[in-house]
């Protein structure tokens, strides 16, 4: 039984202790940390079972019975617990991203060296059976060599624009996962970046130095071309599609929907709109995440999101930050140095 | 905190056990018992933490900390085991059918008079998201008044012969949940019943008396026209489909799939079979199921599936066995008395 | 070249002289006959080039030039005018039905014995791409042996009642088409009818004596069940689908749209209806049918669809009525005697 | 009754030919010209009823009678017959691209001054029911300000490489129906172009100078965002899609398939691939195109695609041409200039 230790009580901390609680047997939440917490969220705590609730995470890093954290707190502190814990001796899963800058990345890699501990980004829709399904038959070679991918990402609703201004605008906060995306499609790396993007759905979001609308248009290193369209807001609700269209065919991926009903009428023939929040899109894939990461634990077998593809990530969303300022393809290599 | 019994830890019990423990923050289960109870089992009930483990259930009967038992024992002690219950003072949910016997399900109606106790039946279909859009659909109005009803219901694979000859026959073990779907979507009874069958996919099965493929078409009670044909196996898994027509429109589902992937190329475009095992499609609708009795009990609000939805089910079922020996409609009439 | 005359000038008259002229090189229609000719009628035939316009269709029969007619007149003279026009030594393609006497068919068959002539009757739904498509999947063994046959047939609005009451009734009248259908998709013979019906859309159709809504329950020779549902309104248009069962799998179709065009807002996911009328569901099976009678007449080979089917759509719908009347199965040796 | 002379009598215009003879009532082709004119075109021509056939194309723009001309003949003489025609006071259908070389483009507009005379530009896909479906959600506010375009666009098959070297390039061949598509979709111009570039599909095709696979990207005059993706092969044949994305939802469309026959076995649910050849997915297309063009003319109604949509869609051709060798963004302005 593999006892974990939760680094932050937030939204995403408390998706993954339920999804430990829930569907993971080998492993029990021994402890869960946040300086900010209250009544309610002790009590939800009790209500799990998590024997430890404390607002201090250096009592989960000095708990020898806890082999591994979940680090769920705000982006600016996971590069520094990440170094922490795996100096603590203790495996660990990091919810993406490591970090905005590529130095304090560097440093969780060089604190990793020699150790023999997992460290597993948090990039959640790798677990998604509809993307899970499109790498399948890409890696079956029944789309042949892939050649053009599409990812479409269009968030419901923007964000507040107190985060937008801390969120490392929109590239390094939301396309990040589709630049994560297009690696693990088709297992290749990204080596150049265009960016197209505008301000079209809240002009704040402008004022605050960020866009709300992109097409990134991107070179793969095994030759396939690539692109993505994001838009901070969707009327429709969560809009997380993909295509990889290759030398024998296409593999493509629909949104989930609330059930599969359509009804007809005299004006047409209405369904409904896709899961409209993202924990209802990706809710069996938060739990396959966490799944993988006790399984790589338990087991010793490589986690299936390392901490380069974390780095390689943040590289491209680095890239894309300058391609849009300079208004220029940007290769990834002028980032890396 | 609602302290819930289990009596029969085969495949339904505990998926009813582990559905509480995931999913329902306002229910314990206390006891199980089997009396097949074996060591797995065993440890399976305590991985989940249910502290009373036995192969007797009167113990769970006489257990005043317990107020409400999940029956999932085999089919011939349902409507035993329902009266002791009552008896007893618990609340009960019931496994479809009661019994295949009138006589008996009378006689739990006649337990359960004058007593302020809960009884659902397991018509875990109802919770399903795809039906339950429909039945909104219908109720909200949208395609005006029903007239025609349409049920697919296919399973993956014929039961053992075995099973088959204790199992009542088709329209009793298995047409069963059709019956009831065909009331719960336009909330009206059935007036009479025309069975169409045939042995088409295992002739052991006629020999046992009973049929594996049939057409039935339904009279009901609102004027409309049903007909739900099933059959044993289904080469492509798990077929649960249905369709409302009326003077407005159409409400229509189609079955789930594991993903939305499709893959085309030069043979075609192909895409995933319905999800296969009843589990697969279901265990959202069993976790709502209970979560449904649960708050009928907490809050002392309505079942949303009585005892008198398993009798009609069951009434449905003997008319369509009469419908198929006679070779002629049937009246629900003709069973009632 | 083939020269044609048409009998009936009536829409589906002009349907297949419109097709002729755009889509069948090796014909050409010499002559158009109708006892109601008028100037726009007129003006029409001129303008497609037809050369000889008339009231009187003996003016077809006796032109020596002529070798094939279409009989495209009111129902109740099908009969009487095939059996003149193969005397008059032509080959004939029948609107449907022959007639609604079993005694005037048989007449046919009769005139037709001994006579090199073809004789095709017009069921135009077996060359709907649609159709075609099921049954090539079948027979070409996708599905394996057939167990269960579904058809769906709705017209879009309900017919006048003047109409309705020299229809011949639901049956002969409109479910003919899948009376057909159901033997063509899977090329066997009904053995046994049982009709469930209601009055649900017009109780004028029912003063009538006739219904406008009923489930079809058919016993095949091949062993199969199939059932036909019907209504004579659908508020979302023509609704034409098929779906055969068994025992690989399963080929289904579904209706043709506008344009593949889906709408996604706030509200849902919105596509268009099915086409609405079935001169624009059917226009391309109309141009097939009248190719495919072309061409068997100038290769000599066998009409797609003949006599003999014509017969037993008819008897079947016979069997459909004596079953709504006397509320039991009906087998076609009832009928056929 | 319009008279019309076709100028070209390859593919395409024998497809308007037949268009013209099967669905244009008002029209009447009386002489198609062709330098390469044979003896099966003659017999072709004379099946339709086309009274005059010639090598010589003066004798067209001679004919009196003849008051507008198709020309359907190879591109490099589009725009010098464009001008010849306008001079001998013919309305004029031309075939896409007008030239490849802007001033003979705005050569055409000037021979165009101060006559009234009709000029429409083919560019088919405008006439497609899917994108014009797409089209009218969008001009019908269905979607809100438009921001974000795609266009899939891929061939079934890559040309051969002697047409390759004198094609133009892909942009200018095959991309540019996709730039006019993109300006039609939303109603707006198109500013600047990035192209991403690759030859994935035959090094033949690199040799010659050309690319095979794309991503342009394209920013809007109304401040909207476009991608398009283009390959010069696809397994499963023509790949003609488009989504318009705005501030209330998505208009889609789908490609067309030759039946709506879906086959369920054990191995996945399989439907046909779209339809493969141009002409198979733009028949219907090409004849309403022809029939604006006769109703402008007759009607003297505007065009539906004029010169300056001509001009429009090569200049960003031009603009991607220069992006893919400059491997930069380009602006329309530095083309224009």
């Amino acid at each position: 039984m593999l006892k974990v230790g939760i680094i932050g009580a937030g939204r995403i901390g408390k998706v993954h202790a339920q999804s430990i609680c829930n569907f993971v047997p080998n492993a029990q939440v021994k402890a869960i940390a946040d300086p900010f917490m209250n009544a309610d969220t002790q009590a939800w705590a009790k209500s799990l079972g998590i024997p430890v609730v404390t607002k201090d995470y250096q009592e989960i890093l000095k708990d020898d019975e806890i082999t591994a954290v979940l680090i769920c707190s705000s982006t600016d502190t996971h590069s520094k617990i990440s170094i922490e814990a795996i100096e603590a001796g203790k495996h660990v899963f990091c919810e993406k991203p490591i970090d905005h800058d590529v130095a304090k990345i560097e440093a969780v890699r060089k604190a990793l060296e020699g150790k023999k501990l997992k460290y597993q980004v948090g990039f959640n829709r790798r677990f998604d059976h509809n993307f899970e399904a499109v790498r399948e038959a890409v890696k079956a070679g029944k789309i042949g060599k892939p050649e053009i991918i599409k990812i479409t990402s269009r968030d419901p609703e923007p964000p507040g624009i107190d985060y937008v201004k801390v969120s490392g605008g929109i590239f390094l906060d939301m396309t990040i996962h589709d630049f994560d995306m297009v690696r693990y499609l088709v297992d290749s790396d990204v080596e150049e970046v265009y960016v197209q993007s505008a301000v079209l759905v809240n002009p704040e979001i402008g004022e605050a130095g960020d866009v709300d609308t992109a097409i990134i248009s991107l070179k793969m290193a095994n030759g396939a071309l690539a692109v993505i369209d994001n838009c901070r807001r969707s009327a429709y609700g969560y809009d997380q599609r993909a295509e990889v269209f290759g030398s024998l065919g296409m593999a493509a991926c629909e949104n989930d929907t609330p059930s599969t009903v359509k009804i007809a009428g005299s004006e047409g023939v209405s369904g409904e709109k896709p899961l409209y929040f993202f924990l209802d899109r990706y809710m069996q894939a938060y739990a396959k995440e966490i799944t993988a990461f006790v399984d790589a634990v338990v087991n010793d077998t490589p986690v299936p999101c390392t901490q380069d593809d974390g780095l390689k990530a943040v590289l491209i969303g680095l890239a894309a930050k300058k391609s849009a300022e300079e208004h220029r393809p940007v290769k990834l290599s002028e980032i890396a140095q």
